[in-house]
């Protein structure tokens, strides 16, 4: 519902770009689960910003404050409420397009929508709202690990840049996340030079997770693709999602594409994965796929045509500090939204059966 | 939640594939509003099967009944039931694969999930939990025709056949709904030969809403994309969801892909519409665009690998009646679902100002 | 939401008074538990008109029919649709007072909200909505079952006569459902006084659970005093619920309220329970027990002031079929609901710890 | 659901009561509403403890600071999150408790649900929580303000004591907030012997709203009464709630009970209010009265038989700081509950008409 991600594992996100802090609740997290701020704050350092040169200069510590629902080093059912308080937010760039509509962004969208917005680095429709979620994909995932799934995504291509190889270990090694460091070290010569440019690049992000339970996705609306659908397509910037196969499914015929089943030590397995783990929108047991198509960043620091509040045409100039290319940390935010997900079709399957 | 679609226009479908009857009942439809069976039967008609020679020859009148929250022409507020009743379900040829799982359907997740399962032509999980889908997508039509919301649907490319020309009037001049006569008949001739290889084929459905007015979406989890991500993704066969641009976003640079304003008789329009008509995930005014990756249907008369519910590796070979590609029949679920999520976002957009 | 009942195990009714068929579909209902029309009818029996001279002549079989959900008599997990057709509905009586409101009824307020009304038997309002939640709590029942858990109601008191005796045995033998005898003798004379009088009777209601484990209850909404509150005032006429020693609590001191624990066989229990079976919105395994003000029905067959829909005062005769005191069939619908509140909570504990 | 009120105005509350902070995230509110700081406080301030010799001596200022959603004074529509932090938590007293469960409190069925808590001052179960709600309240009750609804409450009965005139400015003049000064005296005098005698009283308090417009409620399971008796049994020592006429209803008949219709200066009115404002559970524009039983505190000073964690019976005496009577203090929390569920029905009213 609305800022609120999940129907069991409820996570509810608030808080703007250049407000005093920004916050998440988690209602629906089991007692028992052992949490701290050190775990949390892992996952949240690889989303923030001024990691390196190819990210946004603008400098957030996002330090983690669990203000309730941990007692003791363990969640007691109540919900957990996550708290960071805004440092470097340099409001004095957006003075001057206050009552502007950049393109791209959600400038217009939210004025046409609400009449009254806070246009301070995009408000509400910042990418920093993810901060929130990333806070609370952390405890979501040591839910899950509980069970023994593991997730992680990284950058597949980066405009006309593919991975060629995949070493796990190198996602992390490198400022884009790409698991090919050939293909990296080219990914972050593209990003200087769109930066050098004034200009931004998209890319294809990947997330994947292993040990899923077959029997994860509540039929027929909340289908474990539907719920990733809606998860992934919330993250800012996200213009398509894909599973298993994704659009390359319709160049196979039927029998091609179907995954025959085989025995494995008592496990029902499947000889492929076309389907990238799921099967009638519930998990199968395979290795969980999905692709995302991240647009090139909104902010552009090149001339462009718009109009104002007051329906004047005019041209804008954005300043501001922003990402090139948003990919890299699309990747912790892409991660974070499948363990919503997962966390929350985990606990909802406890229901399934009497 | 589970087989509700839609927060403020909820609809709940139930029924099963071989069941004595499918239905919908849709609760939050406001008062006043025209309907009749005849305006839903025009929906339904095009989603029957039993149509042409490219789909399953079961047959199915499909006739809906209104049981409730109509009064005299017009909607009362109350919850509206919808009905129809099964007549061709033909389970025999079903009783052979009793145990067995079917590559590519959801016979084993489901069986995975809930231990006892309705195996009969799919059961919960068949295409025919669409029907419901069409009803309500039909009543959630002419809501959104109070506000001039056009919606429509077409099949964009069949395996590797695409289409090059697009005239809309031809939609429905085709048993495949493509727009472009030409590449229809080769989708046809596709289609047929996939049949007579007992094998099938997908491709790619666009959707489109003309006259959506801004405002509509919710962030940050209600985003309008997102909204569609999920609908979208709880159709069968659908394995990939892309809005705008989508998966070609990234092969833009930002300044190439963001749309520009300009000002035409008061209303804020963009140049272009590579945003495929929303912005942080509210509508902008501009068309929607959204395209379907659907993949080849799964079941094909060819003996397949597979393993029974005891644990037995075996060979299947699934008989009953199918379409050899679903594309034809997605277009009218796809548009049911693209009028499902405005009309739900229509509604709740009353609430976003004092 | 409006037409559903519950959060996990989730019931949405429709149907008019009127209208051709009335029915409910369940979604949330695990898979494996074994129902049948026989047992829901069961239920639905205790709930019928036309059964006693104290009831409305009316006269409904009230048939169930399982239309899905349901497979070789064991749920599947999918939705569970129930239905009835209407029989002896006569709608004559109402073109009269097709443009008046009944003083008492929902009349005027649903033609202040939607503007257009069925208003044939009370359309949409009509206590016959409670159909499906009767037919819907007899699946609760089943579940409950699983588990031990038994509720029943009675009618404690009626207008100005009160039981003074309990016997279980007793609150099926009389027609008011009152286990005292000797005063549901004098009820039911009191009952057809009023009916004489063209007047009509209130009472109370109470509703009991037997072996309910302690952890119901999800605080702080939905805590399950705040979930039965929900669940006992949106029955037509509840005009008050309270919980244990309810209105009377306040009449002791918190010493003399206060239930001590001690341990019983292992398992923690109370001397007293003043609390009726809930400590903090939370099951504590004692006996639950609410009680119910029923106003008196408001169809009563003597000349009352009202006005029309065109705003104009009048005289209006209430005619058609009505109980003179709707409390009898008030106590399977209350317990009814009491079963839908703790199977819904039931099934969410299951997701307390990890 | 669980921690959050409400379906369109939705506030979801977290802290614990020695927890570092407290408190709420609206969602759902709309923008465009002025909102400060100073305004949330006066309802805050009704609201805490260490005002007088009748309530717990504990200080806290209970300072809210808006964290989001409000820019240049008024709401924009995104998500308003509210905080406050502890001050004067004292969790020495509890230390001695750690294992015990207090009679009357939560402790025993929070330990059943979740086998891991928060022992400290009640933990999440404590009143504490109702900062949230309260100041949430207050931001429901400017939007109702926008629309001339007012909302106000008092104590009618202190344990044996009634109020018997009414003066609404007597209501904050007296620290029981009592309508009727006399009653009021003997009031404060009897919560001073309780306290003396180291026991507890509780009570009945009343809230009204004047100026409710016609059609606010959601037939059939979010009817007014049903949402508001959630509500207000969610707010801790609540045991009953009546709603108009409530448990006294059932003492007239038919046609005492029923309210006539007339005509006022071309809007329906009635001629008495048995019915509390609401018909069928949708307001009819009459003044909505609801009265809550409130039991004594279950925090009295004396030896109590109960038992421990480890299912050994022992004997407890709780310390810490309690209020004598909670009703004083109930007031502006049941004033908030009515807020949100007016607000919210206001707004979910939107809807009911195309």
């Amino acid at each position: 519902m609305a800022s609120t991600y999940g129907r069991m594992f409820r996570v509810t996100t608030w808080g703007e770009s250049h407000g005093p802090a920004l916050g998440a609740v988690i209602d629906g997290c089991p007692a028992g689960l052992e949490i701290s701020e050190e775990l949390i704050q892992r996952d949240l350092d690889r989303r923030r910003v001024g990691q390196s040169k190819v990210t946004s200069p603008r400098q957030e510590k996002d330090r983690v404050q669990i203000l309730s629902g941990v007692f003791e080093g363990r969640t007691t059912g109540a919900p957990i409420s996550l708290i960071t308080y805004n440092a470097d937010a340099d409001s004095s760039k957006y003075d001057a397009i206050r009552d502007l509509f950049r393109p791209g962004h959600a400038d217009y969208t939210y004025w046409a929508k609400y009449g009254h917005r806070d246009h301070r680095g995009g408000g509400r429709s910042s990418a920093r709202e993810t901060w929130g979620r990333v806070a609370a994909g952390a405890v979501a995932r040591a839910l899950l690990r509980t069970i023994g799934v593991e997730v992680y995504g990284f950058v597949r291509q980066l405009h006309t840049i593919q991975m060629e190889t995949f070493d796990r270990d190198e996602i992390d090694r490198n400022p884009v996340r790409c698991p090919d460091p050939v293909a990296a070290e080219k990914m972050v010569q593209a990003i200087l030079e769109a930066k050098e440019a004034k200009d931004s690049l998209g890319g294809l992000v990947e997330v994947r997770a292993d040990n899923v339970p077959p029997g994860l996705g509540e039929p027929t609306a909340d289908k474990l693709d539907a719920l990733l659908g809606q998860a992934m397509f919330s993250i800012p910037a996200v213009k398509g999602v894909e599973i298993g196969e994704g659009f390359g499914a319709f160049l196979l015929t039927g029998k091609q594409h179907n995954d025959e089943f085989y025995m494995e030590n008592g496990r029902v397995r499947t000889y492929s994965n076309h389907a990238g783990g799921m099967l009638g929108g519930i998990s199968n047991g395979e290795q969980i796929v999905v692709r995302l198509a991240v647009k090139p960043t909104s902010s552009v620091s090149q001339p462009q045509r718009t109009v104002d509040i007051h329906g004047n045409e005019r041209e804008i100039l954005v300043e501001g500090r922003h990402d090139p290319s948003i990919c890299p940390r699309v990747v912790p935010v892409a991660e974070a939204m499948m363990c919503l997900v997962l966390a929350d079709l985990y606990l909802w399957n406890r229901m399934a059966r009497v």
